[in-house]
């Protein structure tokens, strides 16, 4: 195929990218950028809004801070998830309201709690003792969410167990921040990066579930649930529709918290990965032996400048080419870097066209979510990836 | 102890280290920040090139590209190695020759060879027929060395296939260079990242020996000998004196291949990583459960602001703390941002004092190499890693 092949999404068919593909092919590109299409992020919004119902969406901006996306979110009426003092003032730049943003990082340094606070924010995660400490310290009174940490074996990214308190620790911090002064309004957890199915979020909701019981039987009132991000990209494997998958999530978290004032759902990747696609181009293909089985493809764009989710092989980005309607044959790809850790997929091969070759341009589709960010400041002395917002 | 320990390095003893650690105490750091010492940059080339004699040492810029450490290395007469059109024309902005600059990525953009040519360059690396076809078509006449893979067991980071072509299609490659008009003038290899003794090169120097060998029987007269890097820094395991390092590796060198015309040697690591450190500070300790064996210790930079060779655990660094004559713990170490990867490590623990709390400075050891480059223009918000150079 020659064209973009179009997205399966539960079932339905949606070629949203095509304005973004022909903006790739009808441009001269220097460098890999990443071109995002605003209107894609305005269609997601509403799809998973749609779905999500009565919970807020807080867009978690790590994701992809391009300030165009945040415009269109703002119009939206979407708040934020903030990760550092530095994307708390790029929303309020942009004119979010400071009551729509909470800072959802457990590790903060306390002078950003302190500017968080002055600068009217209200909502801040915590995991243990001393970020309590840090929060009753610099936003006396502010509300505080405890991040449990939960199993989520059926993710396609796992988290580590670097956020949270395990359940034995989760009352008694509840103790500990009222005794601070603070008010602890509720509990946070992570479902897992990529959990590509609604269902899959069920073994997670009844953990919370029971912690949640657990504080309201001794006595906590709680009003606030934040079910975090874990809200999937279509990277090959089939997903449902957003809003089919939003709805189905919340109906499950209804079924377990009943009417809870507040839900905060924060979607990242599952908000604009779709939306963009990076522009890159071959810059040589080579057999390293006489017998060797397979072929190294090597991209302008590796893992030091943009494709960092590549790491373990977990995100499994997709390859077009003009060549597609050509024979196919598995590859080992790697990044432009003169670093041998820059190897993008090795363990599980690549099929790309056999007459690929240096100079063919490739696009990789669903790259609108840690790609930009990631990139290094110049590592090798590339640029970092250029963004292009349509 | 209270103040940095000093590097025992090959049974000698050297506080070299001083200046940037009383910098670091008597300096308030808002952001995590890399501090450079010119002057060890400028003894760590002496004692390299007293040891490497004969050989030309070409800096691998890629490994920390900082203008005060080029002009530093321009001044003693260093030659570079450049990975990028960028890092060429950075060498080039300080008053560097082109004749000096060779351009050693294996897989360069056609049109950054062009440029290359065109500014004068004359040595370019390849190890595959299109690269050569590349540099035929881009830089007519030049001079190109093959890279060779080898087998790199020993050192403390081995590189992956990546780079270099199999012993079977090196004399291949010759042919191909001589036949598209390029002058094929000998080979290159890297015996692995973090070689810590000079005898680790043994085996890779009687396996680059043999390929030398077949060439010469087979006619071509090689004069150029390029032998990469792979010079180490010191983490924690004792290394050699860089003089009696590079002396016993030039041994090795010439026993194998007599009075080649030209050797090259590209010290990155080397060079540089023991000329940083990084002002830090603890963002939160915290343990996960009541139950639980180990602290985790948050810092203000991770995996994505200048710690990436912290990846698989490969490169172990030193931390030092004001506490450090307190009762010290094993704990998990792990950056600021809310990305479950960025957890430094984890495998094996590292011992820091009990008593650390948030707020806490942290020094980070030999972090003058594959840092600052390294580092995310902005994921979670967070600034890029300063660099002062004193």
């Amino acid at each position: 195929m020659n064209a973009i092949v179009t997205d399966i999404v539960g079932g339905a068919v949606a070629d949203h990218t095509r304005n973004i593909n022909a903006f790739i092919r009808a441009t001269h590109f220097d460098h890999p950028t990443l071109v995002l299409d605003r209107s894609i992020v305005a269609e997601q919004y509403d799809a998973l809004k749609l779905g999500l119902g009565r919970a807020n969406i807080h867009y978690a901006v790590k994701a992809n801070p391009a300030r165009e996306i945040l415009e269109v979110l703002i119009a939206k009426g979407s708040h934020f998830d903030a990760a550092s003092r530095g994307e708390i003032e790029l929303c309020l730049s942009l004119g979010a309201a400071p009551s729509d943003i909470s800072f959802g990082n457990t590790v903060k340094r306390a002078s950003d709690i302190a500017f968080a606070h002055q600068a009217g924010l209200t909502i801040f995660a915590a995991d243990a003792e001393e970020e309590l400490e840090k929060i009753a310290e610099n936003a006396p009174d502010a509300e505080v969410y405890i991040r449990l940490i939960v199993d989520a074996s059926e993710a396609d990214w796992p988290l580590t167990r670097k956020f949270g308190c395990a359940r034995d620790k989760a009352l008694g911090l509840l103790a500990y921040a009222t005794n601070l002064g603070l008010r602890p309004v509720g509990f946070s957890f992570h479902v897992g990066s990529q959990t590509r199915r609604a269902e899959m979020w069920r073994t997670t909701l009844d953990q919370v579930a029971d912690v949640w019981r657990a504080a309201q039987n001794a006595g906590y009132v709680l009003d606030l649930l934040n079910i975090g991000g874990g809200f999937p990209a279509f990277y090959g494997e089939a997903i449902q529709h957003p809003t089919a998958y939003a709805a189905e999530v919340m109906a499950q978290v209804t079924a377990r918290f009943g009417d809870v004032a507040r839900i905060m759902a924060e979607p990242g990747r599952g908000m604009v990965a779709e939306a963009g696609m990076i522009a890159a181009e071959v810059l040589l293909v080579s057999r390293k032996s006489d017998n060797d089985m397979h072929r190294w493809v090597y991209l302008d764009i590796g893992k030091f400048s943009g494709l960092a989710e590549t790491m373990d092989e977990a995100i499994r980005y997709q390859f077009v080419t003009d060549r597609d309607h050509e024979d196919m044959g598995p590859c080992i790809l790697a990044g432009p870097s003169c670093d041998s850790a820059d190897v993008l997929y090795e363990k599980k091969l690549i099929g790309l066209p056999l007459g690929l070759r240096s100079g063919d341009k490739v696009i990789i589709r669903n790259c609108g979510a840690y790609t930009s960010s990631y990139s290094s400041v110049g590592f090798n002395g590339f640029p970092p990836l250029d963004v292009v917002v349509i």
